[in-house]
């Protein structure tokens, strides 16, 4: 049950490392999507959103907003940024301690989404419908 | 100069909502790529991450996480979950208020990914001088 993430976090494995928290480490993708990738991964083992600590969460971001600022602010081609978190096989997790991508981009690189989204907004009703069965579920 | 989700936040706008904080507002997305599909926005207007309070921004993601794990109580279809944020128009932005995708997720769905990753692992040398370059501009 070998996970690529905690061995990074362990230093077991090598990792070129962009920044630390007590509870976070930030490091290169090895598969960059474009130089200046980046990922950012709790230190203690978490598979996805279901048992990550909303704390721990929140603090993957914060170190992410910040990556995103330095990234930025280097000369590495960067004139946009994406934030992206995979949750699930279906979602195209491929590394099961959940992470969260920063990824530097620039017009013209080889990104792209295909969202399938309608053009056509989605009546009201069915959203209001949608939002009321979320909230249902969102506890407290 | 009309901002649509700050008209949504301040109620000139009609938006089906699903949770709410004292700064953060998330709401269904009228274009969903699949049923579930929410927007979380800060109350006060930030163009992108350059202008998102850090705070605020860490709330962004606990909401984005509490909404994940409801969605995935409800009866929507939701085997995985996409967060996704878009900072500039490189980055696929399109409205300038910034925003964090909640997208629920399942096999079969149409969204799709394109990322142009290399197969081969980047060198560990080019790895570590990105790295480098980042953590320089990262400040405190
Ligand atoms: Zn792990
Ligand atoms: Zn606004």
């Amino acid at each position: 049950m070998s996970c690529p993430f905690c061995d990074i976090v362990s230093g077991q494995l090598p990792a070129s490392v962009v920044a630390t928290t007590d509870r976070v480490l930030a490091f290169s993708d090895i598969h960059p999507v474009n130089p200046g990738h980046v990922l950012v991964v709790p230190a203690a083992h978490a598979t996805g959103l279901e048992d990550l600590d909303p704390d721990v969460g929140a603090e993957m971001f914060r170190v992410a907003h910040r990556v995103a600022g330095a990234l930025r602010r280097t000369d590495l081609r960067c004139e946009g940024v994406n934030l992206f978190l995979s949750d699930g096989e279906a979602a195209f997790q491929e590394v099961f301690h959940v992470h969260l991508h920063v990824i530097p981009r620039y017009r013209g690189d080889r990104f792209r989404l295909s969202s399938g989204r309608s053009r056509k907004p989605t009546a009201r009703a069915d959203l209001d419908d949608v939002a009321e069965r979320i909230r249902e579920r969102l506890g407290s």
